[in-house]
């Protein structure tokens, strides 16, 4: 499975900051489902309260109208990892030096941490969490000789490689950020002359904010009382070139959002479309997995003229903690979230349009159960390429001993799964189906990744996925 | 809003029947979410465990594990109700008397409780809650002097009037019966040999249970030891007419249930058709309100040959407790569950098919929001008639007074919601949607209620619903 | 052990009566540990909220502030028993008939509701519980044709044996009362002209109201409007005697309450006095085991002259649920309670105070850890005769083949606990302590029944303990 | 109100070292409510549980049976404070520097934390919390250029100044130290074989280990593998003197421990008996206010032949959330507490024993009860001097503006309490009740401070301490 990742938010001059920085939250929830966080300046000190769970059961009544005080907010929220989920790493993660409070909130993934770490490490520095952010803090911090907190910020950002989407609260001070290569979405709203910060427009949608731009690769904003500067880490002469994860459009943002200046919906129809024009085949009618298949399903039914059919139903009341079958239930935690109307399913030919094979085996449980009902035929199109490689900016997919088209062909897949036929979208349909195709990242689909990693001392984000 | 009401579950001689009950009952979420028990009967007595809250919140691995001890198991879970939700009031429902213990599973609604209750406490009997079960009970304990258990049920059934399915255990016997009208639905499956009870099939389908058939109206099933027997309530030569409950096709059940043996999807789906047929209007594309609104618009966009967009977002993890707003942040509870994807909206004729209306005042909020986007026509198709009449029989729709189609013409809804056009199905079209278009209840839309009201005795539900 | 029973309380006409009855319960917590409930009449229905556990954690601010609303309240706190305890049988006890709302708090236990269950049961009733108050009520009911509640309420205590304090909410009135032998306490009490009550005083100071008296036995009080109504369930030629349960000035009571017209902390004083006087051993020091025995040690040592010492340390943080060693670590359970100073324990004859020895298993704990420290000499003497037989009334001591007393010579239980001397206080000694010694029950001692348990028809209660 | 403010435990080489930490932490829960915390060595890594509230609200059987794996724990429990309370200041404090795991539990304060802390944050060092062990943490990191972890340990112990105890687990050492002045306590025992440390020995009691000594002032232990070596801080020819906390012995430490050496109860009661000889006044009887003046008064009684009685009696169940009474109760808070037992108070001559006063105010509002209730005299023996200066070696008094002694003479007191006598223990009695009078820190009654505060650059503790 591919795990979400992050989420973040900023408001800056809000009567009730910590409440907006809630409901943004609960907007981006779909980015991280294991811990949540927000921190708020209240005019002499940061304020914050972190916890493991959703956003609804981190957050009470009393945090958002008693504790979290101020006008400032930041938050975040954190994916979901196997294995030990500590509140420590939660986020924002929260410094004092030299006499400032430091709050910071970070999507994406550095890919020099362990150098880096070694390097603080042998001036004396001590680490007490296992996040990125405390490296970047550490060396904001080595950078303050005599510079101001915006200049430390930027010689810090020269030293990190790798993706990064970044909202930092310096006592009263909003400061937001993307790395010069754009990898993570960070936009700009306002809300009622308040300006706002999110990972996806679908945060401002909920508090009727107005989304206005996409904030640049490489640009930096400072708010601070009434103005908004912008800033460039970017050599003028030098530009490194713009590569936005493209797997964003793909799966991750919500498709009423805006990410990157695409509109997510039309992309994911678009890619549909492609699809279809590519490999549409003599079925009965197409279904997706619900929901993430539905709007690429869409515009593959629009685009070959087969029924669009909505064969597959989603429990709602899915993804609360569930007592298992204490002995074996055969594919049992596959067939609680969906289960299939019987009657559509026998003797039919169906094509399945969805968005992404990482592993392949939940998608192969689904289709035994719809060989066993009855299903004539199983077609399968995907509407991206094969995940070949694996991501070192901040997508946790498995392993890549665990993703199934590094290491096998699409026949083996194929007969893997038990289709019929299975269709993944080329690189150029889907680069067709984005408005600026040569800004974005391909490095899963492709290999070609933008940010190298180094030689003898690769990062450890590297090692854990190559391994 | 339509509250949803009860389901039930039932299941046999098998080794983990707590754990059954808790799988059949969590499948049938969607019919009830306040409240949820399960009761065992463990060799020598009933235990039991009943919460407030969803399936996976009341109860956890020791009460399965442990406590519910015993291999034949009845579960209930419960609808939502506005004001006083009390444990007392959450079934099964239990009483001991003449050395029996019995609980009692109960979906549906009597009509006339209020006559028997008084004529009951004349007699001496004493009422702990506010429930249909507990009126049950009192009838088979006055029917008991001589009779047999069974006898004594049956003699109660011939006293209460109005919809019942009904689960009971007593000490080691499970029987299961539907009321003489069937008006609510109750199916008999098998696991592995061990028969099963449930509302819907979807229960039996997470547990991989096989389907067998729907109780009869007025059929009661007695299992015991090896036997399931059959008997009916009804004089053979004096059969009341079959009148199930046709909204649960429209709007109850999951849409991979079979239900009253007629396949629910395909009746949504054939809704749709109808009401294509009946009323298509000219637009850029149709779309649900998902998820209700999913299975009709598919029929309606096949028959229609309009195109299918999924334009409004839903917000996967509403129905969790969630902070409000603190201050008017205009329609913000409706806007939180669906989003509507912006791009699509703007300046597009559009055609919502839905599967019901029954204030009127969410749906207004919602065109409001697409005219605000700039939707150039907002149509409105609706897969059922309006809504005029109270349900007695155990639909806790709102009182008549807020039934907007009990009080308006179209041509007022229309205007209230914002429409360009509105259309109901007709009735006739819903019954070409069914196989068995003479077996259904269609009080709602029509007022003709197949069990009158007792005229000076009316029972509370009526009182309550009309007033 | 001793397993302590229940408590209960009222109050009319107060602003915040629920806050009243949680402080009274919470100043009466040491009669029942199991679960707690209040129910109030907020001017047309009976409010309830009852749960398991302490009463602070029953209950909270909602309860108190918003939901228990009224002016009159009555409420209840329960014993623990082992095995199942079930929310259903936590009192106050609500039932609904012929138009009233009715809660009732039961203190004490019948000695013959199995005959009166059977008949009522023939008679048609049904029960839901299995607590005596719901036999009580039923009984009312049976007793309310063409008479007022009050009258019903006599009548029906003429067919109930055994002991009883309760306290009746029945819609706007409040009934109190005690059985004719009076065998539980119930106290009267004024709160800025808000008649109270409560089984112990306690719970008048703790909210500073007044102490009038004890209710009589036999004694009804109906509290209505303006006035407190005092009526006798005793015909006046045939009184029967008064038979307090002395076991309340022994162990039950706390030490601040005046129970029965008598101070609780001077007649333990006066037993420890008392027992110096029959028994006092030459020995370096007294102690008690905290805190119970702590009273009878301070009159012991008043009356002998020998040196009180508090050399055994109580843990305050027990009594929360604590986990377990894993593996054997002998004696645990008892040692974290109470851990005595070792340096008082070394090369010194020490005489232990305490109020009673029920099964003896953890005093013998405790004395073999005294000797593995190096006492000299251990002697005991105990505040109470010994404890033969088993209470029928309301107190539930472990089986009588569980009563160490009931089976074994002094001599035995002296030798089983490893002793150099045991001394029990006399029947004489015992009855010297208290002011009216005629009006007590002393069965537990003497085996000398006041109500004797009907020959072929016991109760269950009777059955049980005897078994 | 006296704060507590924290206990230490640790274990090396047991099968079940987070179970033994547990019920250690259990022994020592009078030193600290406010937060627990565990730390274990599972052979690989440390693996931490830490969380607000009591030792048995933060640990279930999942935290010491699963997830603490590893036979070496450090524990930590921490002191009460008012304000914010968080979770990220609770103990035992983790980090991670040159591929080293250590976590650290200290009980104490440092006096210099104000000018390292500037010292090394100019050095580039970046703080998360504000507790002193990070500050330790930062001064060892800067001494392992080419040391030893033990080395670099005690090069930061030449830097810090004040009052430490710690235990210091580092991968798979255990190291254990005392600050040169003693000022905390740490006691050395074993449990079948392995080594245990703890605060004060009733945690070796619960667990039936064997107390074998204080460490020394200066003392450091390391224990690995199979040796438990010692170092000394000191330098031989300059020793600074020992100055163990007196208040340990007066109040702070339970009474059935050995603390510095000294029997706690023996020096208790002995205070008490000092106190007799200084001034027994002419009454009825004495009292403690239960249960930390028991012990003296206890002494008080024998050596004043004055009756010792137990009329005060504490409520077993405070310390649980409590609601509070919503309109003025008055002194509702005090009275919840201990209640008297009227019939000993009315027309009585009293004389109350308590350990110490601190603000006065709880007393006065207990004194006044007894006025009311009819006392004839009340007269107050303290068996500590008064308490005229802050601590700023982990005490946490109230500041000095609240501590009654400093700001009022005795006669002032008296009359502020409202009391016939006021008589406060000398500091010579208060020697007279130790075995080693020459090595204790009286400061908090004389202003002596043995470590004197920086004179610019006062620390923290003591800047808020005397405001």
């Amino acid at each position: 499975m591919i795990k979400h990742y992050c989420g973040i938010f900023g408001i800056y001059n809000h009567v009730e900051a910590a409440r907006m920085a809630y409901f943004g939250l609960y907007a981006l929830q779909h980015r991280g489902q294991e811990s949540a966080g927000i921190v708020t300046w209240d005019g002499q000190k940061l304020r914050e309260h972190r916890g493991m769970g959703l956003v609804p059961d981190v957050f009470n009544e009393r945090h958002l109208g008693k504790e979290l005080k101020g006008n400032i907010a930041v938050g975040h929220i954190r994916y979901s990892t196997t294995g030990a989920s500590l509140i420590r790493n939660a986020q924002p993660f929260l410094v004092r030096f030299k006499g400032m409070e430091i709050a910071i909130a970070h999507n994406g993934n550095l890919t020099n941490t362990v150098e880096l770490r070694d390097e603080l490490e042998r001036k004396g520095a001590i680490f007490q969490t296992s996040i990125d952010s405390e490296v970047f803090v550490h060396l904001i911090a080595h950078n303050m000789n005599g510079k101001s907190f915006e200049e430390a910020v930027m010689a810090a950002c020269k030293r990190v490689q790798g993706a990064y989407s970044l909202i930092i609260l310096a006592n009263d001070k909003l400061i937001a950020m993307r790395d010069p290569h754009g990898m993570r979405p960070l936009a700009l709203g306002r809300l009622a002359g308040s300006p706002v910060l999110a990972s996806e427009t679908c945060a401002f949608d909920l508090m009727e904010a107005e989304f206005i731009r996409p904030l640049d690769p490489g640009e930096m904003l400072v708010i601070e009382g009434n103005s908004v500067k912008s800033y460039s880490l970017l050599d003028e002469g030098n530009k490194p070139p713009t590569r936005q994860c493209i797997f964003e459009l793909v799966y991750f943002a919500r498709p009423d959002s805006i990410v990157f200046g695409e509109d997510v919906y039309q992309c994911r129809k678009e890619m549909g479309r492609q699809l279809a024009m590519e490999s549409a085949p003599d079925v009965d009618f197409i279904m997706p997995f619900p929901d993430s298949g539905i709007y690429c399903a869409v515009g593959f039914a629009q685009q070959s003229g087969l029924p669009y059919e909505h064969a597959m139903i989603r429990n709602h009341y899915v993804g609360r903690t569930f007592i298992q079958p204490s002995q074996d239930m055969r594919d049992f935690g596959v067939q609680v979230k969906i289960n299939p109307v019987k009657s559509m399913i026998k003797g039919k030919r169906i094509c399945i349009v969805d968005d992404s094979i990482v592993r392949g085996t939940t998608i192969r449980t689904r289709v035994k159960k719809l060989r066993e009902l009855g299903a004539a035929e199983v077609h399968f199109r995907v509407s991206c390429p094969p995940i070949k490689h694996p991501c070192f900016y901040g997508i946790d997919f498995s392993s890549k001993g665990e993703l199934i088209a590094a290491n096998h062909s699409i026949a083996e897949i194929e007969r893997f799964i038990g289709l019929d036929s299975l269709h993944y979208l080329s690189i150029d349909g889907l680069l067709r189906s984005v408005s600026h195709p040569e800004n974005y990242c391909l490095a899963c689909f492709s290999g070609d990744y933008p940010i190298p990693c180094a030689g003898g001392g690769c990062s450890r984000a590297c090692l854990e996925v190559t391994d």
